[in-house]
């Protein structure tokens, strides 16, 4: 079986390197040789294991390659030769996670009978999209809870274990190559947006854009958030989430304390780990490297093993017929809350901001106020609700911006426990 | 799809009761329905969901049957049945681990093109089986560790965050229906080495039998134990352990000292988890329900979804030619260990001692005494041990048993870090 690579950078000088020392477990495992052909790189690359091109035209054109793998980054541009190589009958493997965010469902109504992979497209090397589309498939999935994004992870475990600032931490994670010279990407959450949406179009056939999930980012997190946690038995993780409601399904990616006992919690530094829960399985996990060059690779190269087997199936995103969900409103969300807030510390504020609370119908499960240490006239005050809904939190956050003891924004953060 | 369920109990029910009540998730995924038509059961079931017959030949000549469904058990009669059907080109789905361990090539070898599965043979409803065949097919596998034995992970848990002793915790685990009236296969580790054997027979090609692996089980850990793994931050686990090392295997299973910073120690109670290591991807692990009628059905299904779906063709546990691994010799294994030695206490006793491990070649990383609680003559001292070989080990204890100064046989555990 012959390969091109579209994209000779960490990932696509990997899957060369694999297919070429791996040779022996990958023809043992389908039969053949996978050999990578010709990649496109936009300069001459140094040692670069097979011949490379900068010309697109060249290598979309090149004599009998019977799978193109696109490692080149971007939506539209990919999009356009993924469409044309599929529809001239070409097998393609991608690991481009924004172009699926946008374009899974076109490109797989292309593909009908011909083999398109994404495993590498979300968590790295952990076969996750295999998990949802075929492990999993007696389950209707309850929910899906996932670490999906190394950086923020990263960030997070050196401010709740290291006790790191923000600020400090994303500055580590930029040093040691964890996080991109501009992170907003990761850190604003839009990276596991994506991966999310991917997780649950496998799950639930669900045809939406990314802009539709609920999506908050890890910046807003103080160290006052961390001590809350660490005293409360939380830890504080960004998590993609999807669940299923009846008909519907909830999407959302942000902050979330989780309680210390899950494994889901047990999860540190750049790894990733996808959680989820079938009305037959119950729950399991999936725990692993969620990026980088060769865990990327281990991916892709898994896909080509399947087309070498004739092992690929599984078209629109794993449904052969059509499931009908709907997307919930971000209002309509249902779950235990955390808030911060900072106040002015005089008499009666405590008792203004319960009414206000149980004026929005929102029930208090633990409460933390510790005696201030400085000559401030302000003190933070820390809660935990019972389960509630989004469109109250949300009310009672605007009412709490509006009164004159509260000074900054009130925080608050989403609970799984 | 037609199904016949050879063997209606817990699992069986369960296998029909998902097939049922799961039809439109299942439709949506394979394109077509999956129907459970017969079981095969010794006795008339009050409330079967599907029609029951006691006679076998009834069932295996039943009209239009696309699968056989094998749970009855045992290891020769379903061996006889499942060749018989394998010839007359009917597929097979199986969740006999103990068939697996003895029968595996002579089975693969007949099935040829048809579907044979066994996913639900191992660790329930993780999809390890899927990980290992296809998953992380890019990779050579580097060492596999599992738990892979709820029944053993419950009583080591319950010993170990309780406080019980083992019989105290395996009649707890009776109690709770986590353990047989008879636990010898579970808490002496022959389950867990037939699962190890199937995962490695996966990762590495390997035809052996259950008798080849270096099998201990459980039942000699003491308080004592658990006490010296706390203050040395270990936790103790019944691992099914392969590990690649030049073209050798080395299979084991045993109890194990393992780190509590690895995910691995993390898994409690009757879940069940698999650490696998590749070249390629580096640690990944994969957690879930290791038993159970419910979690046991997910696997059969997934695999009848499969089938269902023409998604099935990797024949020979995983590999379409063949490798060449050999096992390794259990005294050439090579890793650290723990010593517990009851010893009368008296002048020159840890002299005599340390001499023996330095004359063996053996060569201690940490040690332990506590002072004496009650005016016995006999102490209990602990060592680790740097990197040896187990023949060494071996040797060390022999000669330990023959020392006057030795109370009790001196118990050994294998570590993990």
């Amino acid at each position: 079986m012959r390969v091109a690579i579209l994209g000779y950078g960490t990932v696509g000088s990997n899957v060369a390197k694999v297919l070429i020392e791996n040779e022996k477990i990958i023809k043992a495992r389908c039969g053949q040789s996978i050999t990578p052909v010709i990649a496109l790189a936009r300069h001459a690359k140094k040692d670069a294991l097979i011949p490379i091109t900068s010309d697109i035209n060249e290598i979309l054109n090149f004599k009998d390659i019977d799978v193109f793998v696109e490692l080149m980054g971007g939506i539209e541009l990919p999009f356009q030769i993924i469409s044309g190589l599929l529809k001239r009958k070409k097998n393609v493997v991608t690991a481009n996670k924004a172009l699926l965010a946008y374009h899974r469902y076109e490109l797989e109504t292309l593909a009908k009978d011909l083999a398109f992979g994404y495993e590498a497209s979300v968590a790295g090397g952990i076969p996750i999209i295999k998990v949802l589309k075929e492990g999993l498939s007696a389950n209707n999935i309850i929910n899906i809870k996932g670490i999906l994004n190394g950086t923020c992870n990263y960030i997070l475990t050196c401010m709740q274990q290291v006790g790191m600032d923000f600020h400090n931490a994303l500055q580590k994670a930029q040093e040691l190559g964890y996080a991109e010279a501009d992170p907003s990407f990761d850190i604003e959450g839009q990276d596991a947006a994506h991966k999310l949406l991917i997780l649950a179009s496998l799950a639930y056939n669900l045809d939406i854009k990314p802009e539709d999930i609920l999506t908050q980012g890890i910046k807003d997190i103080s160290s006052e958030d961390m001590y809350f946690a660490n005293e409360f038995d939380f830890t504080i993780k960004l998590l993609g989430i999807a669940k299923l409601k009846d008909s519907n399904i909830e999407l959302r990616v942000h902050p979330t304390m989780i309680s210390k006992n899950k494994m889901l919690s047990k999860v540190d530094g750049v790894m990733n780990a996808i959680s989820i829960v079938g009305d037959v399985l119950g729950e399991s996990l999936y725990y692993g490297a969620g990026a980088g060059g060769l865990a990327t690779a281990s991916a892709v190269v898994a896909d080509l093993i399947d087309i070498a087997k004739g092992n690929f199936k599984t078209p629109m995103l794993g449904f052969k017929e059509k499931l009908e969900f709907n997307l919930l409103k971000p209002e309509e969300i249902y779950t235990k809350y955390y808030l911060r807030i900072k106040v002015e510390d005089k008499l009666g504020v405590l008792s203004k901001i319960t009414l206000l609370m149980s004026q929005n119908l929102i029930s208090i499960e633990s409460f933390l106020q510790k005696p201030k240490k400085n000559n401030e006239n302000y003190t933070t005050i820390f809660f935990t609700t019972h389960f509630t809904y989004e469109k109250s939190i949300q009310n009672l956050l605007r009412i709490l911006k509006k009164q004159e003891f509260v000074k900054d924004e009130p925080f608050m953060m989403r609970i799984e426990d």
